[in-house]
């Protein structure tokens, strides 16, 4: 891989901006700890350049200029190549405000750091090799985890458990490649006779390898980015009761995610790990009434924009013309039909509901005796993880990034076999095993190139 | 002071929430690092336990139940009494998400740990003796500043030059009352005749001081918790060009201060160290045709709840209703009157308002030509340093706490002063004295009693 490497020293405000009791600034380069002394006093007045790696040394931020005391810090070093970005990296733990932050990142700047990118730490440890490409992403997503399934799967790709697959596949077409490749370069030599056969059961079990991972992909993205969920049913059903049987089931949680922007916050219900971005909750939990309003014209756009929708019916009532519409909505969609009320004497006609939605499953709940909710939220986690183990959670495939480039190895395995089943020369064979290689190099960076790079680390947080 | 410590270990997410790159969770007590240790693991494999202070170590979290790893995290170590607290203290570092965050901080809790109240590690730096309480409240003022000034203040006073000035007055009472008491107790004894007078001269000298010090607490409030502003005047006089021009003044920048809920966000513009905080600022921006149909009525709640006015008028136009209507709404308050359009010919009369409005300034500027805007700012900055120097800002008394305290104790002062004036016993001099003493210790914590001292802190955010 070609990347033109930056080795200036960076610095950026690292922890969220906002009233905390710490704030941190991070500082990475050569040069980073000779700039952070010259703003720095340290209580015992040692630099810190002559201080040892990985020491914490309390002291005082001054501008140079002024005098001025700007903050009282701790200073923590990280000598290179034991450290983040593997280059030497001072953090500079202040005061939690902005006004302090601010200051020392502008002080930063002006004796000779620059800001920062988003992601340019984290890409820095990827270009000088501390961690792959899966790995680095895999930082976002801890970053990012709304629940604790998801947080598992992210700290498995950190801890690089599935960079370890790809790579082992990788050697396994290398071996065959190189094998291959001395069949063909020394054609006169005596290399081992290659069995045609046995490469391509070797071949179909890498993509029967291969095929296991696209296929935790559904489960991995959900995890990592929540699962748009929609509650509709008629007025007054007990759709928002439903919500907050949910909230309040036993695990359950409420992320509220403050982004950069004050208008970024987004909400994410945590069913039993399984974080469900429910369409409108903020209108549901706000104005309960409001929201028991809302009937079959709403839920019509709610369905549409849903990857699941639990639609709720009344079972201590007849039928009515809204449910049959509601019932016609969700008939092609991911849908779990919930009928409510279990606790009353019963007078749906659940045959019809059954006969329509074939494909969904129906489970009987009453928000009010708390019944039927485990059995909903086992229904929508066996949706979710639809066979994956559970136990696994650090191999899943957690982007489409990732995804997308399994798909193309799998496809030039399928290509390279073939190839040898209609005897087509082996220097082709060779270039599909290598095809499949290159892609599966793009999941851990090494064979990715420079434009996909700055892609996936502009998406990072600055500080990150 | 009587106060019932609690010694417990006590843990905090310390970090604002918020997608960041670092989040830190910071525990206290004497527990603190065997504690850490029970979920920590060092790559190195050596226990928290057995390192010494002021190192960093890099390892992992995981839940000893599940054997999940949680995070990859650098633990800081400070040992009693050399750490915030004064207590052993462990700062957990781990990547800058709410799921990572609330893993740890629950593991901690379920390991033994106790939450964190709000303000409880300074609560515990002030009991433990390494701050007073006038240090520890400019801890929140760091967070909390909104500008270079605001935060030289705050500065200025947790490195102690505030209190040192109260403890000077304190020695010099505490002197004067040992005085007084040796001859009220050893009447016979040869204790140095006091002289009335004397002391009365140095009464007054103490009284001096402690009157700046009052005087300083109106800018001190002012830079500390921002000046209400209210921009007003007729439709299309200019009022958010002003506002831009303010904006891009030289040093102003927006400061967006998120607080913890969403809807706590509050903007000031610093004009040159000065937080305003302009009424409306939103909707003055946001639509800028809208502002300008601002009129009249809305003017006078905008003029009321404003400690500044500034009221513009067109000096290219005659007076007109609404422009009478708006002099005689700013004719008793703290305003500066501002002339736009001081690039055309001025029709405006200008001896009316200067008549009406005696006690205001006329600034002339330009918004178009950038004309006037300087002396608008130091004309603001004037109203609000009024007479205080300005290089002394770690002197002012910043909040109303220690403004009542300055003042009780004044009193106190001024009562003993008469008292000796009119030859009263020496015995009630002494109560008035030592009145004085005890307030002046009631501001950095040495006499102030647990209620005070828990509401002062509940104040505090979390983690602090």
């Amino acid at each position: 891989m070609v990347y033109k490497e930056k080795n200036d020293t960076i610095a950026a405000i690292a922890t969220p901006l906002g009233e905390g009791g710490i704030g941190v600034i991070r500082v990475s380069g050569a040069d980073s700890i000779q700039m952070v002394d010259k703003i720095f006093l340290a209580a015992n007045k040692r630099a810190l350049a002559d201080r040892r790696s990985y020491r914490a040394v309390y002291g005082k931020i001054s501008d140079p200029k002024t005098k001025n005391i700007i903050d009282e810090v701790i200073c923590i070093l990280m000598r290179e190549p034991h450290s983040y970005t593997k280059e030497n990296v001072v953090e500079i733990q202040c005061h939690g405000g902005i006004m302090p932050l601010r200051k020392i990142l502008s002080l930063l700047l002006e004796w000779g750091a620059r800001l920062a990118e988003p992601g340019e730490f984290t890409k820095r440890a990827f270009l000088n090799g501390r961690i792959d490409l899966a790995q680095a992403q895999a930082v976002m997503d801890i970053i990012k985890a709304k629940t604790d399934a998801s947080l598992r799967v992210a700290t498995g790709h950190l801890s690089g458990y599935f960079s370890s697959n790809i790579r082992q596949i990788r050697d396994a077409l290398l071996e065959m490649i190189a094998h291959y490749e001395a069949a063909i370069d020394f054609p006169e030599e005596e290399v081992d006779n290659i069995d045609n056969i046995q490469v391509m059961e070797r071949i179909e079990e890498l993509k029967v390898k291969i095929n296991t991972m696209i296929s935790s992909a559904k489960t991995g993205r959900i995890l990592n980015e929540g699962l748009v969920t929609a509650i509709v049913g008629k007025p007054n059903v007990g759709k928002s009761s439903l919500l907050n049987r949910l909230l309040h089931s036993d695990r359950a949680i409420v992320t509220d995610v403050p982004g950069t922007t004050r208008d970024s916050i987004e909400e994410y219900v945590d069913v039993d790990g399984i974080p469900l971005r429910i369409i409108d909750t903020a209108g549901i939990r706000q104005t309960d009434d409001e929201v028991e309003k809302i009937g079959v014209d709403k839920a019509r756009s709610y369905i549409e924009r849903a990857d699941l929708v639990l639609a709720l019916f009344d079972g201590a009532k007849a039928m009515t013309a809204e449910d049959t519409k509601i019932i016609e909505l969700i008939r092609k969609k991911n849908a779990v039909v919930v009928i409510n009320k279990s606790d009353l004497v019963q007078n749906l006609d659940e045959s019809y509901i059954r006969k329509q939605c074939s494909d969904s499953k129906i489970i009987h709940i009453s928000t009010i005796q708390e019944e039927g909710i485990k059995e909903l939220v086992e229904t929508i986690k066996e949706k979710v993880y639809a066979g994956n183990v559970v136990y696994n959670e650090g191999e899943f495939v957690n982007n489409i990034y990732q995804l997308e480039a399994l798909k193309k190895a799998g496809q030039h395995l399928e290509d390279a076999m073939k190839s040898l089943d209609n005897d087509i020369p082996e220097d082709l064979v060779v270039i599909d095993l290598r095809s499949a290689w290159e892609k599966l190099g793009d999941i851990i960076g090494d064979t990715v190139n420079e434009d996909i790079i700055d892609e996936i680390f502009s998406r990072f947080c600055i500080g990150k």
